[in-house]
């Protein structure tokens, strides 16, 4: 199948418009037209070869929102006119461990992901979703629910879920004291997905001239990094603490404000940390972890909740010859708090 | 009650003969003749200073093993006679949700320590097992049941708590992939406590120095640290690593040894370790946690474990006139594997 989308070339050159194909579709396949797509940062950090290997051209995205225009012969899950969506994963070996217990992201054999992947059969590349049309096995399509809106539901496949499989891991409900270090595109969405949860949420942030957007998404209150006698008055007050924080940082005075038990989780820092203190880790038992994406199910799973509790991202919409400039707007964080790509604007004149 | 015993008069000068008071017996006290004092690494940190707060002159030992002589009006658990134990707690709240979940060691009013507390009553200092007697009470005497060796058991009341409440914490039993790494006074006892429980253990070592120590003391294997090939090779191997390192260390080279979902618990450094990489933490839900001594009812657990098991340290018996050059030689971690007093010696000539 014939497509176009947007690909970087090399590192150094702006995306451009890119015209390739699409696999036939197998019998368990399907074929997509791509409405939406979100702007994650990992798809800066993998086009400019800031994280290694990456497999030029390119074609970024994995936050895809569409309709399905075309299914294999034996697909039974879902039907030409569905609204459907792909997040980071297309693919995985099916029959590991991690795969039996649906944490195919954490697939033994490696799992395939929606872009600068390797197809399972083939070995060709994958392509994502900065593109019209999309082919993905029918069991890595998920569906968007009656009522979630198509536009805005695409951060949900990247942004969304890596916050919600923490959430749920960690045993997040009613009651529960969730703090949130960042107010990004991931920290937005821990702060709506918590709350939607029953969860009782601190946003923590270095000054409080966030407050305002904090509690608009619905946290119930802004604890202030630099405010010692604040940060001293917190200390044990978190179950959960979600770090979104993309950069290396200092973990250290985040540790004592978690309770006995519970954990820091980052999921925005891919890289190293600065050097930790055990104290508060040996005196508490409190843990660090890290959590990636999650499995198909529960992405599902975090649509559906979506749906049914109205929680979506805030998305700041853009044409796909807009998104050099998003690029560098994202660098600087100045976005509120996710681009998505109208791809219908591909339709265009080809790309300034 | 007169008795005497070994302490720091500051931070400088050996530790010398001492004579001082201990409490007169409250209705729900024990008082002890201590016949035995395991020999900790942080009686020598607190006695010099090399952490904060000493109060001089400081008694200090916390692997305590004597006979009951007498007790109080309200006493029911303990009887003039009994074989019993202290370790490092002596009293706690006693009405905290720590306190009520048996997890006095993590007390929200703060647990008396055996050595350099104060006690709840008077705020007088706590003096420690390096001395003829002591009078704790009731709640926090252990029993010694039948048939574990006195002199050797000792050591139990630190270095086995220490080592027994995480592999207990992180349910570790049969078939349960258990890593230590470190074979001192707290690494010898991971081994036999998880060896006892069940697990397959594997020494993880800089050199194969240590093999044919590790293989006698119960572990299935030795891992050297050094061998690139052979950690390659260990990938995602454990359920749970136990690292009783006591100095600053990497623990980057160990995260990749961790199966999915899997913890490294640190025991041995109290301080800082080295900055981190969230990439393990993230591709695997890995965890970095600590873990303190045991409450007393996990250690009342452990210590009729190891009578079940016949599971005791491996101990170098020294009298009470050699605690200086027993330091100096833990310092160059000279011992196998654990210093243990003989207070019989506290009857001879006062000190050298």
């Amino acid at each position: 199948m014939k497509t176009t989308g947007y690909a970087a070339l090399n590192a150094e050159t702006p995306l451009a418009p890119y015209s390739f194909d699409r696999r036939e579709l197998r019998s368990d396949d399907v074929a997509i037209e791509i409405l939406y797509c979100g702007v994650c940062h990992s798809d800066l950090h993998q086009t400019r070869s800031d994280w290694p290997g990456t497999i030029y051209p390119c074609v970024p995205g994995h936050e895809i929102v569409g309709r399905v225009i075309e299914v294999g012969g034996d697909v039974t899950r879902h039907k030409v006119g569905d609204a459907v969506a792909v997040g980071c994963l297309v693919d995985s070996c099916g029959h590991c461990d991690q795969c039996l217990a649906h944490e195919e992201q954490m697939c033994r054999e490696g799992v395939t992901l929606t872009y600068n992947g390797r197809d399972r059969i083939t070995g060709d590349v994958t392509y994502g979703g900065y593109s019209k049309h999309v082919v993905v096995r029918e069991e890595f399509v998920l569906s968007i629910p009656e009522g979630l809106d198509l536009a805005r539901a695409a951060p949900l496949l990247c942004a969304g879920i890596t916050t919600y499989s923490p959430l749920r891991t960690w045993h997040v409900g009613p009651g529960s004291r969730v703090g949130v270090i960042g107010l990004g595109g991931l920290g937005h969405m821990a702060v709506k997905l918590a709350a939607g949860l029953g969860a009782d949420v601190t946003v923590i942030s270095r000054s409080d001239a966030k407050t305002a957007d904090a509690l608009a998404l619905g946290a119930d209150r802004v604890l202030v990094s630099t405010d010692a006698e604040a940060m001293a008055a917190a200390a044990n007050a978190f179950d959960l603490i979600i770090d979104t924080v993309p950069v290396r940082h200092d973990l250290r005075p985040y540790m004592p404000l978690l309770d006995i038990d519970a954990t820091l989780v980052i999921v925005g820092q891919l890289g190293l940390v600065d050097e930790i203190s055990t104290l508060p880790l040996l005196m508490g038992r409190r843990r660090i972890s890290g959590s990636p994406v999650g499995g198909i199910a529960e992405t599902q799973e975090m649509l559906n909740f979506c749906a049914k509790k109205n929680i979506l991202p805030e998305c700041e919409m853009i044409a796909i010859q807009e998104i050099n400039g998003a690029f560098e707007r994202m660098e600087k964080a100045d976005v509120r708090y996710r681009f998505v790509i109208d791809m219908a604007t591909l339709e265009g004149p080809a790309a300034a």
